[in-house]
């Protein structure tokens, strides 16, 4: 039987973002490898494993880590934050485990999860509803102008939209071509999330123009910061939250009959 | 004490990908109101509920039951499959107690969910990676011109792609655009979807071209098909799965190292 290697996704937040799907996994598991931070969230699903953790840029050595691991017969997990597919370690482990052609020895199941962008809306009412776009920031793999080419066509669509990994300390300028490109259209409701589902939770709604406002100083955007930027439709709610309509209420009268012209 | 309505996403497919949050929430409700479908596959779950079920085209009805419930005095789910930003029921509810000012009386609470586009790149290895758009082909609500207009700036902007609801029996003409927009860049992986997480499940690894050739006849392509379009990068593995590379080993070579030029 080929050993098994689980990329897991943990979900947004903490361990109530789990999938029971994810939680079997993990209780399947001999030995888990993990970005320190998550194993302390899991701890109570953790015990009695063999633990393998490692900080921030070391995502290399824990994908060589948890292959190896499974590859000595010990089924074997690799903890994402959100979902793996979402700029999370699957592409690493799949692209090394083609590398090293291991399909044979290896069995490689992956684990869907809750991405922060669907956990953040959740947060605020109903405000994607129609086509979103996920577009992360970040330059260290992904060429400047391709990020600010997408951001230009996601506005240009009308896209609700997802900004993952905003800006560092050292890298603005992504950060800056967006609010560039936010600043030629009109003004929209606006979400700076950090940390949902976890006891720093913090979930502020503005708008683009105050994001605009502060420039590179704002002071809530930082590596882990969701941004959702409503479409032209967005607008508040009453109670303050975020409602993008589908037009389903203009179609249709409130019995749910079509509405006659 | 605010009555609580729960929006509560049930995961693409079966039981195993609810969250442990969703579980906890229905747990807490007397009153679950769902389409008859996803009532079926959770019913372990809810035994000893007061239970409302309708019918496809239903959406109003049932929003305005679990809202009335909620506000008799019962704690009350409503259930959308998959993430309920995802074209699920988020939008109607929270548009409904919006219009008939409710905020004050009813609690709304929404549980986050998989999305079925990411319960999809699961199944076929690290599809994603980058960054990607999510768009719905039912012009049951939306003009057909923003969708093609959509699929072309998202194919222009090489995202990854997810379609939702691509066609129906009547309903062919956005996926004609679709597939014209398609037919204008180069061929690239595609995998055509349906019941991931369910008892029959079908995904299958294919191309663009094959979409194209066989046009609207192709016999998979439903409602509920899910369709996830590769970018330019995505690639077969090895073994006949698919990657969209980061770039990650490119620039690191595999000791993690920056690679020196």
């Amino acid at each position: 039987m080929a050993k098994r290697l689980y990329i897991l996704s943990s979900g947004a937040g903490g361990v109530d973002f789990m999938t029971l799907e994810a939680r079997k996994a993990i209780e399947e598991c001999e030995v888990v490898v993990s970005y320190v931070k998550y194993a302390k969230e899991l701890k109570e699903l953790l015990i009695g494993k063999e633990i393998y953790t490692s900080g921030m840029t070391k995502e290399i050595d824990r994908c060589k880590e948890a292959i190896e691991s499974a590859r000595s017969g010990k089924t074997t997990a690799i903890i994402s934050n959100g979902d793996v597919n979402v700029y999370g370690m699957a592409t690493l482990v799949v692209e090394l485990v083609d590398e090293m052609d291991l399909w044979d020895e290896i069995e490689v199941i992956t684990i869907a999860g809750v991405t922060s962008f669907l956990a953040v809306a959740s947060r605020v009412g109903a405000p994607v509803s129609q086509d979103f776009a996920i577009i992360s920031l970040s330059d260290r793999l992904t060429d400047k102008e391709l990020i600010k080419k997408r951001v230009r066509l996601a506005l240009e669509g009308d896209f609700v939209i997802g900004i993952y990994n905003p800006k560092s300390k050292t890298r603005v300028e992504p950060y800056r071509d967006f609010l560039k490109e936010l600043s030629k259209v009109d003004d929209r409701p606006v979400v700076i999330a950090s940390n949902v589902g976890r006891a720093k939770e913090r979930v502020t709604i503005t708008n683009s123009q105050d994001l605009i406002d502060k420039d590179i100083e704002h002071p809530d955007i930082t590596m882990s910061t969701l941004i959702l930027v409503g479409n032209s439709n967005t607008k508040l709610t009453k109670n303050g939250l975020l409602l993008t309509p589908r037009g389903y209420l203009n179609k249709y009268d409130l019995s749910g009959e079509l509405k006659k012209d």
